[in-house]
């Protein structure tokens, strides 16, 4: 069996100050890199930060997939030999996404664009129009996602049936109320997510509240039975937390002697599904 | 805004004891229209318990669509005008189903037999071979489906795209462990389902040991927001939990001004999905 361990880190973003928040996810890559950690997600658009006032904010603030942001990361990847996976304000042939890069020592693998776009997001980026990446990288198979794509069944299965061991979230979770005695139902879809294609599943939020939007700080590391390894953080402050994580192990789909919740899909009846 | 008072009965079954079982059944009804339920969701094979030696135990226990358990039900369901949705062992046509049927003041409206079979119900059931209803009621449209059903999102988010309100549940979930502070996974499935639709979601689970086996006693039902309305129960014994639901409410997908959860599906890009 392989360990590898995990690191996911909640960051104190702000908007318009890129310098800082490059400075917040250096710090926290270098941190996971001395706890031991081979794999680092990072939240959503962490150069720009989130509540924008507009398009023409947020393109002041967005960068290639070459910019500073993307080098700073390929650069600390190689220097710590690590993965590293965060979201970031792109500009892509003129055009602005929500996006998310892989980097490792060997330089970029990935960008995806999220597809999803919640709330005001559609105002600024055009979304994404194609799959969530599933990489082969040295330490397995890991695919990518940002935030409210998660809360699509349909995007989760198609990594987990692409063979993902893990799924990297890039999230910004907005607060919204919580019953007494529960937590955030943002955290059920990453536990499901996990449980019902075996995966492990890490998620990276961001805290510090910004012009007037709290967040979640939902930062946690899922095992492929649904149960948290790692966090949720639950509280409004920078963290980086670790989990040793056997990610082949992930490739075993079985629940039971008899179970696979890959295998157990009734593809055969799923084409009938009735839409209005 | 109509309430509908929606029950979940959680029900002490043993298994070789159908008239006892149907006892239990028809207290809980009773209760449930005492306190002004409109519809009662019972438990996975309320006739029959679920602990079989086997095929035979199973095929001595079955009855068929009009057998005693159902024809009960359905007098029932005219006596106190309501909607009774539960498991039983059904034998058809010389096949033995894990078998769900919706009664009401008409008499039988539907019946499922759950395609996804757990563990050893392979040696005793045939799956079923067919959608899962959704039933447009005189309360509203009920979707059913049968415990390990529901960890499959494909044959979740069928039934809500065919518009169902609520989703009943009827289950038998076996104990599994669940570490420190959390609760069974299989209540985020729950919870997933409700909101990733945007319906109601409630589930009837038992209680009382059988031949070793425990259960989770997960009895609840779930808001559109996903978060619990009823329950869970998490207490080995008896219950009766009622919940006044908006039914017409889950009709309305948006989560927010700009966003719906259906709507915002990338149907366009579903079809990509790369599969091993």
């Amino acid at each position: 069996m392989t360990l590898t361990r995990v690191a996911v880190a909640q960051l104190p973003l702000r908007v318009g100050e890129p310098k800082a928040n490059r400075a917040a996810a250096a710090e926290a890559v270098a941190e996971a890199a001395a706890a031991g950690a081979r794999l680092v997600v990072l939240p959503e658009l962490v150069n720009s930060g989130y509540v924008f006032t507009g398009a023409e904010e947020a393109g002041d603030l967005a960068e290639p997939a070459d910019g500073p942001t993307v080098t700073e990361w390929g650069r600390l990847a190689k220097d710590h030999d690590l993965v590293i996976v965060g979201g970031f304000c792109e500009m892509a042939d003129g055009v602005l996404r929500n996006s998310q890069v892989m980097v490792d020592s060997t330089g970029t693998r990935a960008v995806y664009r999220k597809v999803h776009l919640w709330h005001d997001e559609q105002d600024v980026f055009a979304p994404g129009d194609a799959a969530a990446p599933v990489v082969d990288t040295a330490l397995g198979r890991i695919a990518m996602m940002v935030c409210y794509d998660l809360e699509f069944p349909e995007w989760v299965r198609a990594v987990g049936l692409a063979g993902a061991d893990l799924l990297a979230v890039s999230t910004n979770w907005p607060v919204s109320p919580v019953p007494a005695g529960e937590r955030s139902v943002l955290l059920a879809h990453a536990q499901v997510a996990a449980v019902a294609n075996r995966m492990f599943v890490a998620v990276a939020d961001r805290c510090a509240a910004e012009r007037g939007v709290s967040w979640v700080c939902g930062t946690s590391v899922f095992g492929p039975d649904g149960y948290p390894l790692a966090g949720p953080v639950l509280r409004d402050g920078p963290a980086v937390l670790v989990a040793d994580c056997d990610l082949v192990a992930a490739r075993d789909k079985a629940t039971g002697p008899r179970n696979d919740v890959h295998r157990d899909r009734r593809t055969d009846l799923y084409g009938m599904s009735r839409t209005r």
